[in-house]
């Protein structure tokens, strides 16, 4: 008898119909002569709406309150597929997450799950119930809800894995799974079978919206196998493990692509220790997301230094920036909004220099100018006009024959 | 400082305005000096949409189940109303049923307070906070959640009120306060400044909808006198207590009425030991609300019982004492489902005949019918029919000169 952990998003529950059909599946996986536990996200919008409320009656609502207040719609989705097993002849209860020992730091609104006291969850399978726990929040150590911040479902299902030995955790989403890159621009991008942690890693940081970075780290530290499968059809899905095949790494495994991406140059820089402190300290300080960094080769001691940081932060970016270059003696500081990202993400590369010349060679036969490249072991990213995303994104599925299925 | 518990209904909180106008009324105690401890409902009809959910899924949801679903409602309110009150500069916090020490039995959907441990809200009252509960809920034993049902929150302001000492809890409600008769069906009736808990509890349980009998009975118990008032004005409410003054207990309090009587009538029964058992037994175990029970003087052995129930209980209980009345050998069984009640209540009645002698010569005067009469220390209840319980009303409230202020 094997155990498995189930989640199912927010679109996957979001009315009566759909929280029966979610009861359906998961009655399907306990029929099959498995243990069940089963992480839910709020019904649809609950979420938004409620959020909506608190800042008609606060602007800056307090943190642990918002986080109670949260906290309450993956509650409401809990109790209802716990009904909706039941009423099809299934043992079923329903645990918050601190019932379901989800014990967390006390960062209100982006708590980290510290660990999973899975007591309670176990009694509950062993008296044959499928277990529905309330995904997205946790418990301090004083006894206070918190809440998980952005992938906080899908985390919660994976530290419950993690905590419960589980045979594979399966995220039930409304897409079929990770595609060698996105579907709505590559028509004729193909689902994955499979994909490695680090790549999923890349693909998911890089631009890919299938599954919370957070969730896929916390599967490999714990080895746990993390199927994303859609919740409204019967495909197989994309498997991420640590395991995937020799054959199948050498290869380039998927093409990633952000297109809210700006760029500031220092242009000018006297080249001397401290000189990259002296600008990213303050950023950090000022709440700004630093992206990629790239500072070239200097000549004559003198160098620029360009990083990208989201759009939305661009001007804080530059508030911040624009005093610091002129007292370091920088010649000027300029900056580039309309700038995409794309990449090519797979284990193979890793000592090919083969997959970059022909990155940049593809990108080159379509008149497509790079403006930084920067590169992980298993990743090259090139920065470029957001106007061209679209075609890169296209050619380089082309020339890494990503269409073949 | 005095301490006060403020309990807040569904329709007082039901949208972000009027929540505001809560948080204003809370400040202004709080402002006066005083601790303030609020206990509030769900907004609105969140309790009713969250049942139909429920039933979508599941005709007989699970009471666990359900208790957990519904006990969101209030959390989210209470939430909602601590963010108000931060809003406005004030240190509020708001806490669950079980965070605040509401301890039940585990009958779920219909919980009973067992005791209050009021640690947490006295700490938290220490630090300055206002202290925000969610009403209608407790925690067992086992830490499972349930709820308390009809009139769960302002149990639980009275309850909490009790646990805490508090000089007096205050129900805010949609309504004025207890007036000497249904303001709806009697224009000139007046509000009441102060009433008995006892002649409280008869005018609640005889029909008047502003307080629940439980949390009068409680109010009792521990003395805490209980403040009924509108949440949309400033009028000054009923107090409701236990030291009336005694002049104002020597007179007729008010008129209570109800519309949702039905009577059934056993006939021609042989009058011996063990009948009353063999009719009312079977009803209890039926679940079959028995309310007013009249047996007659029996004339050589042969008696009537009559007995009234709620007009949905009618069929079922003749389904079960039609069989019981043949085989006890009684002549016939008869109901009439139109029927309503009128009371009057005071504790001034209690050693004065004349009272009665009043209420059924109105009641002859205006050629009205009664069928039943009951009565305990401080109430005379005539069941009439259906279509005269608003004359009866009228007549009553002028004849006890109800109308002067």
């Amino acid at each position: 008898m094997a155990l498995i952990v189930q989640k199912y998003g927010g679109s996957s529950v979001a009315d009566a119909e759909r929280i029966k059909n979610v009861a359906r599946r998961v009655a399907r996986t306990k029929d099959e002569g498995n243990q069940v536990v089963v992480v839910v996200s709020a019904m649809g919008d609950t979420t938004d709406e409620l959020i909506r409320l608190a800042y008609q009656l606060n602007r800056r609502p307090d943190a642990r309150e918002l986080d109670v207040l949260l906290s309450t719609g993956e509650v409401v989705s809990s109790t209802l597929l716990a009904m909706a097993l039941e009423d099809m002849g299934y043992k079923a209860i329903s645990l918050s997450g601190a019932q379901a020992g989800v014990k967390t730091d006390t960062a209100h609104s982006r708590a980290r799950i510290l660990k999973v006291d899975p007591g309670r969850v176990v009694r509950e399978l062993e008296r044959g119930n499928v277990v529905i726990i309330a995904g997205f929040q946790g418990i301090t150590e004083e006894m206070d809800i918190t809440t998980l911040g952005r992938g906080g479902s899908d985390t919660t299902a994976v530290a419950l894995a993690a905590g419960l030995g589980a045979e594979v955790c399966q995220i039930y989403t409304d897409v079929d799974g990770v595609y060698t890159s996105d579907p709505r621009l590559v028509p004729e991008a193909q689902p994955l079978a499979e994909v490695g942690y680090d790549e999923m890693l890349e693909l998911a940081t890089y631009g890919a919206k299938v599954l919370h970075p957070r969730a896929v780290e916390l599967g490999e530290l714990f080895n746990i196998p993390i199927l994303v499968a859609s919740s409204f059809t019967d495909n197989p899905g994309t498997l991420i493990h640590g395991g995937a095949s020799m054959e199948v790494r050498n290869k380039v495994r998927g093409i990633a692509h952000d297109l809210d991406v700006a760029k500031i140059t220092v242009v000018g820089v006297p080249d001397r220790p401290g000189i990259s402190a002296a600008i990213f300290v303050p950023l950090a300080n000022a709440g700004v997301n630093v992206d990629t960094i790239v500072q070239n080769a200097s000549i004559q001691n003198i160098t620029d230094l360009t990083f990208t940081v989201a759009r939305g932060q661009l001007e804080k970016a530059m508030e911040v920036v624009g005093p610091i270059a002129s007292s370091i003696g920088a010649r000027e500081c300029v900056s580039d909004s309309h700038l995409g990202k794309v990449s090519i993400v797979g284990t193979g590369m890793q000592n090919a220099p083969g997959y970059a010349a022909r990155m940049f060679g593809t990108l080159s036969e379509e008149n497509i100018n790079i403006q930084l490249i920067t590169t992980s072991e298993i990743r090259i990213t090139c920065i470029i006009d957001e106007s061209r995303v679209k075609d890169a994104v296209r050619a380089l599925h082309r020339a890494f024959e990503l269409e073949e299925p």
